[in-house]
């Protein structure tokens, strides 16, 4: 652990003038800058949130490239043993590739979790905007004509603006605490999935390697014939197995907790039954609301 | 599993001229391509996991971001509970990208092992070359002068040079066999490593958020006081404990098998009690050897 109890960096204001990344402008950083005060910060993490997305995939991609490298390096050997589990190395290797994939889909899928809780904070800064600008209307008014007619229908206004926010606001903490936890169990749920399955692999990869004959040979003498080839591919056969009991074990244990990401109107109709306002659910046409791949590449 | 016994193209030879990488040209691609014929794959497969090393760097310097994001995101919420649990789910992250970057490490001296072979590789090269050589020189010889007295010598020579190659290839496949193993082997347990202690991290980070009420509230009321502060807190002394333990269980069960990365000599010197031929471990100094990030950035 770094030993911290807190990452926050302590003058929380000055973070809004450094840039996250160093990459330069571009539309995506320029939108960054024009999302209302209360979004803000949750829209960056969401980027910085791609970001990472993206690592993992290039990591995934990165060890299929090396899997196959790996078994045609070994066929050039021309060392039967070496070729075989070269080869049977590389599709472990190849599958810790497509668990660092999965993992990157259920990040993104995590990510899509906290865009509910972004959703909702842009839907409420109008309503505390609102709230504001008739109080500030009122305050103005009682100074320069303090008989006007009008500051009757202000005060019912406010009243009325008051009480919508009221909703609004119950509506944010609901969507933000309910949603956070949401997100972040499954961006842990997937640690973990990564973490069991990859563990899996690398244990059976480690079974293979002991197939693998290295006490050295003096000059002249030949290898012993290698005989491995069927114990190396029961490697393979157990290593699918035990992926497979992993995913029907989760199946039996877990009931399904991402269908938990559609329960956001209940929560919304319990905090609200007047339902004045809707968290903006429907904003999914947003800019960067469609999956992270279409805006990266 | 992608239910694949082979990662293997089938045609070998046809790799030699697709690109490994869409990367353009560089320096470092072209360095690759004069590379001896029999380095050059595993030359490839070098630079392939240095990608990997960086994408894996990446990550954790993402997570870093995140967390700090979160963190200050959470504060800006001005909710005591979301404030607090976002910043000790911050400190989690960033311990999960710690992580992240202790994987890229260990996976850079995996990498460093593989160089131990692809140094010998082109090492044996001059002696196959020089043996064969002699053997080309003897045919000609033989057919424009039959009778030449440059015969005999040639071929002691020849059986001088086939001796040398005998010792060579007993060398390569000691190496290659040996520093197989070693290098993958390193690299499982590195998998094994970064998936175990970020399950331990992840199991704590849902510990954290349980202590997020996320029942919902009416318009109006105000929540419940937080209470979670040190529970939260120790959850985070409990990950760190935890992680020591991990630390110290590795201690005493293995007997760091880091160490074997030193003993390349006893090899050699069993392989070639004459040891004519020294395996190139001087080759350090060659351009891509330095450390990946030099190489990189």
């Amino acid at each position: 652990m770094n030993r911290s109890l807190s990452v926050r960096s302590g003058k929380a204001s000055s973070t809004q003038t450094s840039p996250t990344h160093r990459k330069g402008f571009s539309f995506a950083s320029l939108r960054g800058s024009i999302q209302p005060e209360l979004s803000r910060r949750l829209y960056r993490l969401i980027k910085s949130t791609n970001n990472l997305i993206s690592a993992h995939e290039a990591a995934g991609k990165e060890r299929d490239t090396i899997a196959r490298e790996l078994s045609e390096w070994g066929e050039q050997t021309q060392d039967e043993a070496v070729s075989d589990i070269s080869d049977k190395v590389g599709v472990i290797l190849s599958e810790l590739g497509v668990q660092e994939d999965n993992y990157a889909h259920n990040l993104d899928e995590a990510r899509g979790v906290l865009k509910t809780i972004r959703n909702t904070e842009k839907s409420v800064q109008p309503s505390r905007d609102s709230k504001n600008k008739i109080a500030d209307e009122i305050q103005k008014l009682k100074l320069k004509e303090p008989q006007s007619t009008r500051l009757v229908i202000l005060e019912q206004e406010l009243v009325r603006a008051e009480a919508e926010n009221l909703v609004a606001e119950a509506q944010l903490t609901n969507i933000t605490r309910k949603k956070l936890k949401e997100a972040y169990d499954a961006e842990f749920l997937a640690v973990i999935e990564r973490a069991e399955k990859q563990i899996i692999l690398a244990k059976h990869g480690r079974r293979l390697l002991d197939l693998l004959d290295d006490s050295p040979v003096t000059p002249g003498d030949s290898r012993r014939v290698y005989e491995g080839g069927g114990a190396a591919r029961q490697v393979l056969n157990d290593a699918e197995d035990d992926l497979r009991s992993w995913d029907q074990n989760r199946e039996e244990d877990f009931s399904t907790p991402k269908e938990d990401a559609k329960e956001i109107n209940v929560v919304l109709s319990t905090a609200a039954p007047s339902t004045p306002v809707q968290a903006d659910e429907g904003d999914e046409g947003s800019p960067d609301s469609s999956h992270h791949n279409e805006q990266i590449k």
